[in-house]
C-alpha cells in the first residue's frame, strides 16, 4: 500500500474498496458502496423483499471479502417507491439485518426518501491490519490463478427462477472467511470478487496488475449453467485470487472448492486466453458509459 | 461519547453522523449519507447540473460541520436517467468536485448505474479528535441557543427561482469552519445543522437532549423570506448550537452572523416555545413514514 495522501486515503477509485488509514491506528479501513435498483438489480415480481435486502448488503460484504477484510458497519440509503408498503419494507430489513447479524455488521445509519422506483445504496466499512489489504494490482508472472466455488449459478437462477441456482442468486454468501484465509494463510498477490462476470473481472485484475493470464478448462461451472453463464454471468460473488506458484492451496476451504484454473504470464496487460484462444471480456460493465471524472 | 461497541461504533442512528472509533487512533471518524433524487430534491427543469452536484456534496459536508469535524473523503453512487447526457454528467461532477476541492475532500470511489430518474447518494467521511464530536444530546437547562446566518433563504429561492435566495438555495455553503470554532472555542454542549427546517430540527435537538427550549423573536430571517419559510423551510444548512450561559459568543464568525435566540429549559422533552407560544415542529420529516427497523 502506497503512502496515504494528506486526506488519509491510501487507495482511491479502481479497486473493490477505497482504503482509509486513520492517523495512529493499527488498522486500515475499507469502504465500498453499491446501488441496488428496482428493475435493474431486482424485479419486484420475482424477488422476495427479504432477498432484496440480503442481496443489497451481500454486494458490499463481498467487496470487503475481496480485500481480506472484516466487515464492521454499514449505512443504508433507501428510497421507497409508492408500491413498497410497510410489509415489504419490514421484510426487506429482515433480510438485510439477518445477513448483518451473521457477520457482526452494525447498521450505523442512513437516509430515507421516496422515489419512483425502490433504490437502495449500501455503504459497508470493513477493517484490515494496516497495509495488508488484498488488491487487484499485485499479480505477477508465474502466479497461479484460483477461483472459489462454481460459476454461473446466479445468471442461471435469474433465468429459471427455480431450484438451487435461484436460491444461489437470491441469497449469495459473501466469502468473508475465505478472503481472510487467502490474505493471512496463502499470502495472495491479488484478489477480487466476481460481481460483473468472470471473464470481465479477470480481465480487470490483469489490467490492474499489468499482466496477462493463460487459463485451462474446465472453469468450474454451477450445475446446469451454460458456458456463457459460467464465463460471463454476473453476481456469483465468488473470489478470484492469485498466489505465488509454490503456495500450497487446499482443494477446498470450509467445504467450498478452490480450483486452480491457470497462470499469470507476461504479455499485453489484460489479455486472457482459455485453452490458447482469446477469452473476450463480456460481463456487465457498469462503467462502459461512465463519466470522465470516474 | 460512550464506550464503543465490539464493532467500533461509538454512535449509531439518530444524530447527524455515525461515529466510528478505529482501534488505537487519535481520531474518531464521522459518517453520513444523503440521497439526492430528481423530482424530490431537485428539478431537472430549474436546477443547473453543477448546482445539483454542489448540493449533493454540500448536504453531507453540512452533517460533518454539525459535529465539528473536518471532511476527509466522499463516495458517490450515481444512477443516471436516460435524459442525463454526457454534458449534464460532466457539469454535475464539475459542481461536486469544485466544492470538494474547496474543502480538501477526495472523491474516493462510488458506484454507477442507470435508473428512471437521476438518483445520487453521497457518503462523506470526516474526522474529529477522539471523543470530541459535537452531538445533539448534550443541551442542558440554562444553556443559550444560537443559530448562524439567516433562515428561510433556501425555501424562498426554491419558490422564486431568482435573486440571492435562489443562489443560496443552489449553492449552500457548509459551515465547516464554524463547526470547528463552535467545538474548539465555544465548547458547545450540542450542535446540529438545519436541513429539514428550523422548527423541526430544534424540536429534534431538544428531544435528543431531553429538554425544552424558550425562544424570543426575532429569529434571523433571510431578506424577503416569509415567517413560514424562516421557521419551517428546509435546506438552509446553517448551524444550531447551544452553549453554557457564561460562554462569550461573538456576534459573527468570519462575517457570518451568530444570533442568540433563546435558552434551554427544563420541561417536556422537545417542547419549543416562541415568545411564550408553542412552536409546532413543521419542517420536512423524511422519517414520518419510516420503517420500524429505523
Amino acid at each position: 500500500v502506497r503512502a496515504p495522501h494528506r486526506h488519509g486515503l491510501a487507495l482511491g477509485i479502481g479497486d473493490d474498496c477505497a482504503i482509509y488509514r486513520p492517523r495512529g491506528a493499527a488498522e486500515d479501513l475499507l469502504f465500498t458502496t453499491d446501488m441496488t435498483i428496482e428493475g435493474v438489480h431486482f424485479r419486484r415480481e420475482t424477488h422476495p423483499p427479504d432477498a432484496v435486502g440480503w442481496r443489497t448488503l451481500a454486494r458490499g460484504l463481498s467487496d470487503i471479502a475481496a480485500m481480506g477484510g472484516e466487515p464492521r458497519f454499514c449505512l443504508l440509503s433507501l428510497a421507497l417507491a409508492p408500491w413498497a408498503d410497510g410489509r415489504w419494507v419490514d421484510r426487506f430489513y429482515d433480510g438485510l439485518l439477518r445477513l448483518a447479524r451473521r457477520y457482526g455488521v452494525a447498521l450505523a445509519g442512513g437516509d430515507l426518501a421516496h422515489a419512483e422506483r425502490v433504490t437502495c445504496d449500501i455503504v459497508v466499512c470493513g477493517s484490515v491490519p494496516r497495509g495488508r489489504a488484498l488488491r487487484r494490482d499485485g499479480a505477477r508472472a508465474g502466479d497461479h490463478v484460483y477461483v472459489s466455488g462454481r460459476l454461473g449459478g446466479s445468471a442461471l437462477g435469474l433465468e429459471t427462477n427455480a431450484g438451487p441456482a435461484w436460491r444461489k442468486h437470491l441469497r449469495p454468501e459473501p466469502r468473508i472467511a475465505l478472503g481472510r484465509f487467502v490474505r493471512e494463510k496463502l499470502g495472495a498477490t491479488a484478489c477480487m470478487d466476481l460481481s460483473d462476470g468472470f471473464s470481465l473481472d479477470l480481465h480487470r485484475l490483469c489490467l490492474a496488475s499489468g499482466v496477462a493470464a493463460e487459463l485451462t478448462s474446465p472453469i468450474p461451472a454451477f450445475r446446469g449453467a451454460t458456458l456463457d453463464q459460467t464465463l460471463d454471468g454476473g453476481e456469483d460473488y465468488e473470489l478470484l485470487f492469485t498466489v505465488r506458484p509454490r503456495t500450497g492451496v487446499p482443494r477446498s476451504f470450509q467445504g467450498l472448492p478452490l480450483a486452480r484454473i491457470g497462470a499469470i504470464r507476461r504479455g499485453r496487460a489484460g489479455r486472457v486466453t482459455l485453452d490458447g484462444r482469446p477469452l473476450p471480456a463480456r460481463g456487465y460493465d457498469h462503467f462502459r458509459s461512465a463519466p470522465s471524472a470516474l
